[in-house]
């Protein structure tokens, strides 16, 4: 299968200047805010975009080092399977977060809700379309119930 | 900024076997069988997988050739900016779908309301965790009433 070669459109600024800062699930970071500062040339793509209230964004986990098929969650204690985590640590580090749009000025969005670090290279902004919304049920495998509790500073 | 490479883990398979066959939205994908066919060195990634109902899939839109900063959405008679569409023509051609998951056997996933072509390159499966649910309001700029309305076999 052959590789895939893409370049960053812009880059996230946020608080969070380390992994030890970031919020661990976009959960805990709700009201952060930050600001997406696109490429320019990319500017005209924003057309149309601040009807929307919530963004999608895909971006590079740029400090990611490698990965293990089975980690350790920060909201659990047992060994999981990587795609069954939202660890950074991924055979395609790529990053995905529903944010809210405050504003957009030309080349610059500004953003609530942001738990990528500082100086993240963004790749793909998208609409934020709500998918089964009050269609299906939902069902949360081994996170169930521990983001609450961890909201709530439970024990886990 | 520097470029980014990306290897597919896997293949999805649908019945969709060209651009003019595939739904234009999820919403039209319901019911829509598929499988995937993960890379089987990681298998064991998907461990705990299977507790989720739905689960993303971040691919790479391979039949993409190129892009234009405004599209006419097929459900819109009016040019909107490239990031306010889900267009596949996109400066990093990503795609993006939550799917449901019915079981997994060994490295092959079977899902459901899978809207993405045959033979689609896979790039990254994560957890799908509702955000927002209940939570906030959603506002859908251009889009809004056009799914309905489409659904609904109504004039757009």
């Amino acid at each position: 299968m052959s590789k895939i070669t893409l370049i960053p459109i812009g880059i996230i600024h946020s608080p969070f200047k380390s992994r030890n800062d970031a919020p661990i699930q976009p959960h805990f970071a709700k009201d952060i805010c930050g600001t997406i500062e696109l490429n320019p040339k990319f500017t005209p793509a924003l057309k149309d975009l601040d009807g929307f209230s919530h963004i999608t964004l895909i971006y590079h986990f740029h400090k990611s080092e490698g990965y293990k098929l089975e980690v350790k969650p920060f909201l659990d204690n047992h060994l999981r399977g990587l795609f069954a985590t939202r660890s950074p640590n991924r055979p395609n580090p790529l990053g995905l977060s529903v944010v809210r749009l405050d504003k957009i000025e030309s080349n610059i969005l500004y953003i609530r809700d942001i738990d990528a670090l500082d100086g993240t290279p963004l790749l793909d902004i998208k609409p934020f379309i709500p998918e089964f919304t009050n269609r299906e049920e939902i069902r949360l495998g081994w996170i169930n119930g521990k983001i609450k509790k961890r909201l709530n500073h439970e024990k886990i």
